[in-house]
């Protein structure tokens, strides 16, 4: 085990009927913005229920954050801010639009350019505006870790920044919320899920039997819950288990002390840039071509995944590995999520440039030995196709 | 899943050489009260490590809290405080010095008799002295929680409370501070964890499927380690990861929205006010009772137990039952940790004025039916003798 440090100050609120308790966790005389992307969380009650809890409160709404957040929409955030002088907000929503009020809470009071707050990835973030979440899509972790995703439209670029000055206040997460959500997207909450625990999880042996153990108790927990959740929309007892999962699979307790990752999501997130395919989707093609194609580093905690997560026993350990990884391939498409690139009309004439943007972005030594090369990522989406 | 609130900013700098970090973590004009129990702390370094880190500061110590840290010696810790007007508490010890140091925390500022804190289990508690730990003895999870038990000497009462006010503000976890440990402590430490995780466990499925897999995940590797730990003294890996095993047991991750029992506590503190056996080894007598005693209450959740930890298929469910719990025993005896009362030649006497103290502290309704009455608590003494 590496040596760590492990600090998470988000206080969770979980369970049916949770929302109306928010207003005892902002301070009373805050004058809050309320930040949300579609028309969804008026529709589905969420916001409505949001405004009830803060009736008589100084509140403002800025709406429209995009599913892939952008610096353009979120600087006209920080703009009302500014001139409204608010003090306090409120992300209602997913990852998308709590990544996009992390950045928000980062840039209003930032000397100099906010998008430099992603190019240092959040190293030169000094203060931000206290934060809360309202959590409606099960999937990224965001409502309990101190990290966000940002593209800028101008250029493509999607970059991600993390500072322990975003991690939210507060995160009330009701099950009940994400009933009204489309399959699609609670396909997409479980793969993402899915593919952050395998981020964190399957390196190379490092020794970390509880981390170990708790990665492989959420991969097992997914597997049994992650296709009936698709199809009994407003079972608590699936949604719960899937959003608990969801937030403990990246809120830093089963990574601690271990090597990660992270190749997959640089990756993925190109793919994203360029195509506009859903975060999680571009997960499920990366992972297990990248899972092959690096089959010799990570051959010891593949043979572990492969018995404790598949309970695979029989055969050679190429055979068990490659079984896990069709499993894994399986598991994705049984949530309707394909694996190949070719699911979305994309072929090998896509790879040269996907990796110039890799490049461009500085991602030529990825994963958890800092060998990926442009070279392997060119392996890797080859296999992909 | 019931509804809960997770609440734990308590900051973990974990592994080798790590305490001069903790400089970094108290203010530079704190006026600091260094904590700690016998000898040991100065005899293994530990309390020297701090010094150095320390250098320069303002700092004063307070030495002598015992094993089961007394009302009557924390007090003379708050006169100190407030004597030399001290504003930060370092805690450098095991579980009992850092529950010692959170009541002196709670205690400093505390207006009217500071023993209610006790009795009133903390409710009571409006503000408290900020703290920091240095842990030395892996066990009570006390490094990150916001529990403490007191004893007072005088009336041999032993009383737990707890407040959001006591979280450590920072704990520093070296393994190798460990290594001088008497084997005997290390016993306790992994059955006192191992009881920890199981009161928080083996209560009746409650359909939190990560915290069952996390739960049954600690208890595994505290099976695969626990052992060697004892003959290993300064193997690194096993140490490191008991130390983190037995944070995790008790910092709430694993009780989150379950229903959770508590009862083998409650009648081994009556077995340590009365007969100074050490916590843990109360523990192992009292919990196989309370599971064959409860075996019908707990049935559901003993299957899942003998299956995912003990790996008991076969037979029929009152054989895997028992198979469970007598592993389970086996454990603890192969640690030299006896299960029987009658290792401490304890006989039935005994039991009626365990009984009364039990029912002079409220201890009527235990468990997490609360149905365990004097009556109950009673045949699981007889079945421990």
């Amino acid at each position: 085990m590496q040596n760590f440090e492990f600090y998470n100050p988000t206080r969770i609120i979980f369970g049916e009927n949770t929302i109306p308790k928010l207003a005892d966790h902002i301070p009373a005389e805050a004058r809050v913005l309320i930040l949300f992307g579609g028309a969804s969380a008026e529709r589905n009650g969420t916001l409505p229920t949001v405004r009830k809890a803060l009736e008589g409160r100084f509140t403002r709404e800025f709406g429209g954050i995009e599913a892939n957040p952008t610096f353009e929409t979120l600087m006209k955030a920080v703009e009302l801010i500014r001139e409204e002088k608010l003090d306090f907000l409120l992300a209602v929503g997913g990852g998308s639009v709590i990544d996009g009020t992390k950045f928000v809470a980062a840039a209003v009071d930032f000397e100099g350019d906010p998008w430099s707050i992603l190019t240092t990835h959040g190293a030169n973030v000094k203060a931000a505006m206290p934060l809360g979440t309202v959590l409606t899509l099960p999937a990224t972790g965001s409502e309990m870790n101190s990290f966000s995703v940002i593209t800028r439209q101008s250029t493509r670029e999607k970059l991600a920044f993390g500072s322990p000055h975003v991690f939210p206040r507060f995160s009330v997460l009701d099950p009940t919320r994400t009933y009204s959500l489309p399959v699609r997207q609670v396909a997409n909450g479980v793969v993402d899920s899915f593919v952050h625990i395998m981020e964190q999880y399957l390196t190379y042996p490092a020794d970390g039997l509880a981390q170990d153990r708790f990665a492989e108790g959420l991969l097992l927990s997914l597997i049994e819950i992650g296709p009936k959740a698709l199809k009994e929309p407003e079972n608590y007892s699936l949604r719960a288990n899937f959003m608990w999962i969801a937030t403990l699979a990246l809120n830093g307790i089963i990574g601690v002390g271990m090597p990660q990752d992270w190749s997959t999501h640089s990756i993925g997130h190109e793919l994203t840039a360029r195509y506009d395919i859903d975060h999680a989707r571009t997960l499920a093609i990366v992972l297990p071509s990248m899972l092959r194609v690096r089959q010799e580093a990570k051959r010891g905690k593949l043979l572990q995944y492969a018995a404790r997560v598949w309970n695979l026993h029989e055969g050679t350990e190429d055979e068990r590995i490659e079984a896990a990884i069709v499993r894994t391939e399986e598991f994705f498409e049984s949530m309707d999520i394909p694996t190949r690139l070719s699911a979305y009309n994309i072929g090998e004439d896509a790879i040269e440039p996907l990796i110039g943007q890799l490049e461009a972005h500085g991602m030529t030594a990825l994963g958890e030995h800092a060998d990926i090369t442009p070279d392997v990522s060119s392996r890797v989406l080859q296999m992909s196709l």
